[in-house]
């Protein structure tokens, strides 16, 4: 085992390089590219005053997310979902986690009657889009939410509880590992997704045997390597939101 | 807490009435009908000599599953997704659970040139489809396996290496109870799902914080209370597979 | 002529064993398992308060059906309509079948500002699914409307105004028989739907020369087959509705 | 009863003017424009070599229809079913029943390896959309035979057994009329559309009733009439067919 | 080069023989059947009264056009893009170029709070579909301007500002030729497609190098053709609205 | 008239700044990060051997192209066409013309049985996306083409016949303006799209009168400005494709 070593040369507890870059593009409210080493997503955020009609009069918010992958954002060009009619398995599953996951840190009593979308669209897939895309999206909701306030619209109160991000972790010929491109991804025995707060805590766990069932003791391996990731990206998160072009810290609460 | 007591009597740790109906069609090589307490699922396997395509030459068979609601399953009924036109993303991502969740279980070169597809229609829904679907469409699976020995089609080797099954876990209330009716289900804190094996390894893991994060030593009091669910539901299932009608016990690997 | 017989043993104008069970699932006001042999279709009926946009203002109900078969509910498996996108052109036609043929049974003024929506979804194919699908479906409207009636939606009149069923008769082997099953129906010269009321006239005929046209004489001598089976037909679905859990009799009306 | 009278002052079993014109385009191996009264249809037949799949190597022809509406084919404009994105229910039905009658005329080994499509496209409805293409479409299946048999891929023999035609006649105010116009049509009470051959058989019964349930006399009264309309028809196609670029005679089979 | 002559004998600056009849269907404000050789196509104008949702309240009315072939317009049959589930880039292409057309003849002021729609349907295509649709929707525009003047529902103001027809040049063997059927279309280096109005200027220009980029020398040439073309258009087109059963010629404006 | 100004400040002959980043991503055989001032556009070219099938055994290439709009590439967000499950109209005749527009600088018969696709996302939308995209495409193309000439795949011979650029002109408050962007598009009263090949020929015309018919003087203003801008585009193409990481020369023809 001690001759064992990842392809990229990474320790297993290592992430591969991550840039958060806000303010890619000037539209959208936020506006983020984030890289997990050559995966690539661009993150936008939305923001319009009002809420799905299921959802008037509620006193309550809305956050929602789409995924999707450009055609070429892989080796082998996929046909577009739009020219083929109709949204596949796959980016359902991604789309609803995104959501799903981003909701977890809102206040929506203090969003109010506002929507906010975040469109995460890969340009570029080798592996881990699903967790770039939570990360880089959650940055383009704080800004999102920063211009709210800085317009007014809302007040400067902690409208998200707490930063949100993600990684994956897995099993690749038995060991655990941290944050897997698509060479370790595609020969996973097991992979797991994991999203989390950035004071440590879970909001989504998903564990996939790919090849062999795994044990309660290497859930707990992997659960450690993504608890590893997640504080790193955390900080990348914070050091993004608050540097240059620094957002109102008041609006993220918790231990952030 | 001591006062506290769930909504249908039941113990934390206690399970719906389970029960598991095999032939209950004529049609079809597997022909389930299972319940979760109200929630009923017909699971049926329709097994085809030959692959799809992309499978072709690979000497390896697959597996496949597809999930559906009928429109009155619910209190409430919703329109057909034939007749909107597609399919929905809930739709979409359990079926693709169910799939992977078997898969796992499938020996795919012992299956060899053969195709196996679960077709898991839900009757009646009061939480739970998905895992009841993945607990019944693993007995339809055995039959439509036990089919194709008893034909001929296949030799009498472990082709399913192991039983599969899933329940729900969840926090209620500040309280962890297992397998979880739409009345707990609606406003769990934290929902998971976890699909696990026999011999009591992890399939597949989903768990979701609803409303509040949860922590490691939660998580683990899920874990635990979907061990003592999914141990109770592999008895159920090898003494279905096993009663009337018995299978040929050696198309099922491990301990089981 | 004196050596033919059927398949199945059955006298020309002889029935499938037919059983009709009510209160099959909970949901649903009315929920009904239908039988004609092997066919085996589950009608429910949803009621809602309200109609439709385009009946609205009218002082008229509506009452309207959606037939759909299961994958597997044929000797070989289908792709789902949700999964091809469409509905198929069979499929649109015997559910405008099945609308057209109770509305026929329903006095709309009675009815009010409400819908009831009929799902037969076959479980089980085996010939006559359209046929056992009005039949088992006009019990389940009768369940609903008494439903209605027991929670004072409505008032105890003969809303419906006689019962409706349906029997397929046809010509095999230059032989007319009644209730044709999936064998004979595949090679039958001419094979026609009747749907008639309780008290003996017709609501829908189809027919239809599928190898040979048929003459006036042989139209009604299947006729006359159609009206025995259907006689058939009203007196088990009044043994179903009057029996265990018996309706209120007067919500349907004639010599019923 | 003595002073009733038809709105457009026709016996109760007299047809609307009916004309049939041979050639209308160029394009298409037939090509007819029928007018029943107002109702105008355009009924072009396409003649291809080769058979579809799930015939192949079965030595049998195939022959299908497919019925559409212009969008202002009636006084209010409906969209495109393209534009909407799929095929509606009546549509789907009219088509199936273009086709099923038509083949019912072809003897299918006779026309060999080769696939005949009728296209009815509705340019004005004034009700009897159905009867008039059934009508129509004949006569440019005969044309599209008799180009084949002309370019010697098939040989002058009987392919078609018969002449086929449709019509409709129904139960208004009481009174048994035949072919009906939009007027009657809306309000009839009973309305039946019968499909039969030159030689007086019947191909396809549907008869249904709009508002009262029918009675075997009065059905069999709508029969006489159908029986009157379509001999008439067949007597047109004739002429039609026989009289200028008159067809080689040896393809239609039976008396005609 | 003096060798050279059109298959069809016609002059490099001579239009094919067109034909504009006007009330071809009594259904329809306005009812063309326009040919430009044996191209042929029925245009059909729907007055409504009221706008799209989206133009509510402007004061302006809305003018849109829709564009489609019969299956069987060319020498070999197409599916239906009804059948298909979808609309063709072409089809959306032209559709959108005859209303964007239409639209700058109109005076949306005077047209007031009214939408008028023009269905062009390709019975038979050879080439030039979408100039000679153009050309005779105008057509069927006057006259349901003119229906609705007539009707009291707008006053006799030039509600249409000028005529607008649209014809097709472009280089075929070198030769630069007006209105090209498919057989020069097909191997056209350059084809054209111009929409002029009757006082001589231009509403569309689109020209396309199929094979060889073109210079400004050939596109003066081409143009100048063109304007040949759609000056003689215009001249039909008048005779047409002002002979028998003449428009109210105040309702065009111009020159015209 | 003197003091009429742009809005940004530039001449009337002048394009918004233009930059060209080749390489912007790993995946992809030419990847193109195109600008026109805002308008931002993703260019990527998809190398792979073979053709459609319609095109098989021809001797001859196939390139083509598809663009599409990121959901918040504009100030306010639209709905995925994946989502809606259809291709606008606008889509269609933009990939259309992107593909159209490419084809022709390629020597089918030199690129041999292979296909390239240009695919063209928009980031960001602020006028003249389509005449960036084809810009873009082309540099793409040609790094395709180069990649494929280094593989060996093919040979170093002029593949491409020239360059290819696009760009709008336009009548704005009566003065002709080149390179619109959506402040001046969406009043311009002419617009017209004009590709152009690097030696100064035209590839696509398209003008469109939005609100007044344009004369043949304006014409020519029009594509005087085009003609500017297009040679300032192959000016900047040439540079980037012959900068770092040059391309091979010989694979473009012509004066280029």
């Amino acid at each position: 085992m001690s001759l064992w070593s990842r392809a990229d040369g990474r320790a297993i507890d290592e992430m591969r390089p991550v840039t958060i870059q806000r303010h890619f593009l000037e539209e959208g409210e936020g506006s983020v590219l984030v890289k997990f080493g050559k995966t690539t997503v661009l993150c936008v955020a939305s923001f319009t005053e009002g809420v799905p009609r299921w959802r008037k009069d509620s006193g309550l918010g809305w956050v929602t997310g789409e995924y999707a992958m450009l055609p070429r954002a892989t080796s082998d060009r996929s046909s577009r979902e739009s020219v083929r009619g109709k949204v596949g398995g796959r980016t359902h599953e991604i789309s609803r986690l995104v959501g799903r996951s981003l909701r977890a840190a809102v206040n929506m009593q203090a969003l109010g009657d506002n929507t906010i979308v975040l469109d995460c669209d890969v340009l570029q897939a080798d592996g881990g889009t699903r967790t770039a895309s939570i990360t880089g999206a959650f940055v383009a909701l704080a800004d999102a939410v920063n211009w709210a306030v800085a317009k007014g619209i809302m007040k400067p109160a902690p409208i998200l509880t707490d930063s949100i991000s993600a990684v994956s972790a897995g099993i690749v010929d038995g060991h655990a590992v941290l944050d897997l491109p698509y060479e370790e991804d595609s020969r996973a025995d097991t992979d797991m997704n994991v999203v989390g707060t950035g004071s440590g805590k879970f909001i989504e766990i998903q564990g996939t045997a790919e090849h062999e069932p795994f044990s309660r003791d290497e859930l707990g391996t992997i659960l450690d390597l993504a608890s590893i990731g997640n504080a790193q990206l955390a900080k990348i998160q914070r050091e993004a939101l608050l540097g240059e072009n620094a957002i109102d810290a008041r609006i993220i609460g918790g231990a952030w």
